[in-house]
C-alpha cells in the first residue's frame, strides 16, 4: 500500500474495518513488526486524536515516531510550482518531502483546505504531491477533502454497535460558528456508500456535498424526515461546496437534540470530534447511554495501527 | 494509586521519600515495568523542569511517551459545564480526555491557574475533572493550587543535606515582576507540615496562604528574624491569596542575598527554577556552595519516577 | 568527545567522514549502544532536517530522544551574566543547561546569531556557555557562527560524488530578500579548507566573510569566472559580515542559473536547504540531475549519527 488517502486505496474497505476489529483485540501481537522503522508524522495544522492515536498505534508496532508541527517547529512550506519564493515561504514541498523520506520509512500528514479556492482545493493538491514526491508510504492524517482514517474509525464503530444487516444511517449538518472543511462528511460518505447501509444525508439547502462523495445516498432536506427510524445519527457540520467554503446558515434548528433522536430508532449518536456542545449536539444526546463518540475515538487507534501494519509488510 | 496530585495520595510521603531515593541508586531496575504501556504529557502551560524530567523517568521505566501542547498542537478547551460553545474553544475537557485516556495507560496534565477567581482556583477544576473524566490514573504536574511532584523533589532534597533530625526549614516571599500562582508554595507547606522539620514562612503581610496549606507553620513577618538558625531557606514568590492574585509588594529589601543568608545555620538555599537572578536571589547566593537548586531539579526526574513506578504496579 | 561544535573538534576531519560513510552502509549496527541514554535536543530557533535527522540518527543508536522548543514549550532564557532579570525572560541559561545535563546524557542545541552585534554573536556565547556549564557532551545543531554537522554532510556529499584527487569547490553567494546568518558559509569554508579540495569564494564586494572562516580560499568576485572548471557549486545567502548583518544586494544576477552551470566542468550543484527556488536557483538547476541537494540532507543522518555514536562511546 503506497499511501492511504481514501476508502479506496484498500481492495475492500468493509474486509479491511474486519481486520481493524481484529487487530483491536490483541494489540500488541506485532510489536515488533516496525523494529528500526521510522514514522514521520507532519501537521501543517492543529490536532488531537490523530496525533496521540497515531503515535500510540505506531509505537504499539515497534516504530519509532518523530512528530513536526510545521509551521512552528520548521520552515513555512510554498506548494505553488514554478513560483519565485520571495514570500514568507522558506522552503517548497518539492525539497522538504523529499528530504522527509529520506529519514521516514512511512510519511503522515495532515493538511487543511483553503476554504477559498474550490478547485484548488478538490485537486487535493499537498497530499498528492506528497504522495508524488517521496518514495515512501504516505497515510493520510486528513487532506483538504478526505479524513479516511476518521471514516475507517466510523465504519469499525458502526459494525460494533449494528443489530442489523443493513442500518439506516443518517449524516446530518449541524451549525457552527466557524467555516469548517467537507473532509469529514466527504469520507464518512464515501465510506458509507461502500458499506452495507442505508445512507440519508439532510442539511438545509444550499449545503449540497460534491455528487462525487454523495454517491447513492438520498438526499432529504427535512431533518426530522431523515431522522425517522434511523439506526445511526452522524453529526457533522461543513461549509457550503456549491458557494465554496461560506456560512450560509446557523440555523439553531438544525441542533441534534433529545426530541429529534426520539424520532429515531433509539439511534447511537456518532461524530468524530471536537465537538462544540450546545451548537452541535445538546449536553443530553452526547451524555445520554446511545452517544457513541467516545467509542469512534478510541478505533481510531486501530484504524490507524491497521493501516501501518499493511504499509510495514509490503516495504 | 488513582491519582498523584497532593502530598496526601501517598499513605505516607517520608517513606515514599525514602523509596524515590532508593530509586535514584539505581534508576533502570525497572526498565521493562513500562512495556506496552503508554504517558500522555498534556500541557496547557509552559514546562522545562517538569516536561524533561517526566519524560525521562518515563523511559526509564520503558514506557512510551506522547507529549501534548494543548494550546498550540491540539484544540483550545473548553472546562465550564453546559456552556453553549461558540467561544474560541473548540472542544470539552469532558470529550477530550476520555478520548485521551483511551490511548494512554498514565496521563500527566499542568493547567495553571487563572488568577482572576480564587473560588474557581482552588476549586482546582482541570485537574479533578480530569480524575473524575478519565479511568486511568493521572499525574499532576502543577494544577491551579499544587505542585506536588516538586513538593516531593524538595522533601528528598532536605532529607538528603540535613544533619539534623529536625532541621529548621523557612519558606520565605521573594519579589517578582509578574503575578505568580501559590502552588509550588502550597505544596511545599503541605509536604513540610508531614515532614519532621520545623516549619518557619515568612513574607510581608498581605502575603499570607491558604491557612489549609499553612496547616502547623509559625508565620513570622520579619525576614531577618525568621532566617535565624535556619538550615534551610526555601525562597520562592506568589501573588496573594487574600486580595487574590494582586501584587502586593516589589519591596526589594526581600531580595534573598548573602548578608540575610550570614544569618542562618550555614543555611542550604533552595528555589523550584525557574528563578530571576538578582529579584528573587542575588547571584553571589545561588551560585554559592550552599545552593542546592540543581540537586533539587536533578530529584525531580526520581520524585516523578517513583510515582509512575507505583502507578504502573498497580495498573 | 565533549563538544562537536566545529570540524577541529575531531582529529581528522576527512577521517571522521569516512566513518560517517562507512556508518551509512549498516546504520544500525550500533542500535544498542545507546541503551538507557538520553539526547535532548534543545532548539531555540526552526529546524526541519537538523530536528528529523537527529532524532532518526539517536533512535538508530537505540537511544531516548527528549525535543524542546524553548519558546514554545519552556520558558524564555537570559544569556547575558550578572543582569537583574527582571525582563520577559523567566529562566537563565545557567540555571537551565545544568538541570538539562542532569536529564541527558547529551544534548544538541540549535542557537542562531542577533544578527545586531557581531561581537557578541563571534563569541558564540550560547553554545560556548552551554559547553562550559553542562558536564555532559554537546552537539551543535547550528550555533550564531557555525553549522559543523551540515559541513560534515556537505563534505560527505563532495566524497561521494567526486571523480577527482582535489575538485574544484566554489562556495558562492545568491541573494535573499532577509538577512540570512553566515553560519552554514563558515562552517563550509571551515571544512573546505581541511578538506582536499581547491576552494573558491565569490560574492559581490561587502559580503567577505571573517577572514578566520575564509582560510586559504582564493576569493573571486566575478561569478562566472569563478564558475568555470568548478566540479561543484555551494549556493547560499549571507548576510554581511563587515556591515554586520546587513543586506547589501539583492542582485538578481547572482542567481544560480542553467547559464552560468554550464560555465562549470558539469558541476554538481549543492545547497543546505530550505532553498528559495529562483531566488538563489532557477528550477532547472536544482530540478536537474546534477542537483545534490537531497543526498546532501540525507546525509545529515549519518552525520550526526557518527558524532553521537562517538560521544556514546566515550560516556
Amino acid at each position: 500500500m503506497k499511501k492511504y488517502t481514501t476508502a479506496y486505496d484498500v481492495p475492500n474497505i468493509n474486509d479491511f474495518a474486519d481486520k481493524a476489529l481484529e487487530l483491536k483485540k490483541n494489540p500488541f501481537a506485532f510489536d515488533t513488526l516496525g523494529k528500526h522503522k521510522t514514522l514521520g508524522l507532519i501537521f501543517f495544522n492543529p490536532s488531537l486524536r490523530t496525533r496521540l492515536s497515531t503515535q500510540k498505534a505506531a509505537m504499539s508496532l515497534g516504530m519509532n515516531v518523530i512528530v513536526m508541527n510545521v509551521d512552528g517547529d520548521g520552515w513555512k512550506l510554498e506548494t505553488e510550482e514554478g513560483v519565485i519564493m520571495d514570500s514568507d515561504k522558506a522552503e517548497h514541498i518539492k525539497d522538504a518531502f523529499p528530504v522527509i523520506g529520506q529519514y521516514c520509512d512511512i510519511i503522515g500528514v495532515r493538511s487543511f483546505p483553503s476554504l477559498k479556492d474550490r478547485e484548488a482545493d478538490y485537486a487535493d493538491k499537498v497530499i498528492n504531491d506528497i504522495v508524488k514526491y517521496t518514495s515512501v508510504p504516505v497515510v493520510s492524517l486528513e487532506s483538504a477533502i478526505r479524513h479516511p482514517l476518521q471514516a475507517l474509525a466510523d465504519l469499525m464503530t458502526i459494525k460494533e454497535l449494528s443489530q442489523k444487516a443493513k442500518p439506516k444511517v443518517v449524516l446530518t449538518w449541524a451549525p457552527h460558528p466557524r467555516a469548517l472543511p467537507q473532509a469529514v462528511s466527504n469520507s464518512f460518505a464515501e465510506t458509507m456508500n461502500l458499506a452495507d447501509v442505508e445512507l440519508v444525508i439532510t442539511h438545509p439547502k444550499g449545503y449540497e456535498l460534491n455528487p462525487e462523495f454523495v454517491g447513492n445516498a438520498r438526499v432529504v432536506y427535512d431533518q426530522k424526515e431523515a431522522f425517522k427510524d434511523a439506526d445511526f445519527i452522524y453529526a457533522k457540520n461543513w461549509s457550503s461546496y456549491n458557494d465554496y467554503g461560506q456560512i450560509l446558515s446557523q440555523d439553531k434548528s438544525w441542533v441534534v437534540d433529545e426530541e429529534k433522536m426520539a424520532l429515531t430508532n433509539n439511534a447511537h449518536f456518532m461524530h468524530c470530534l471536537p465537538v462544540r456542545r450546545n451548537v452541535i449536539v445538546t449536553d443530553g444526546v452526547i451524555d445520554s447511554p446511545q452517544s457513541a463518540v467516545i467509542q469512534q475515538a478510541g478505533n481510531r487507534e486501530f484504524a490507524v495501527q491497521t493501516v501501518l501494519k499493511e504499509m510495514l509488510e509490503n516495504l
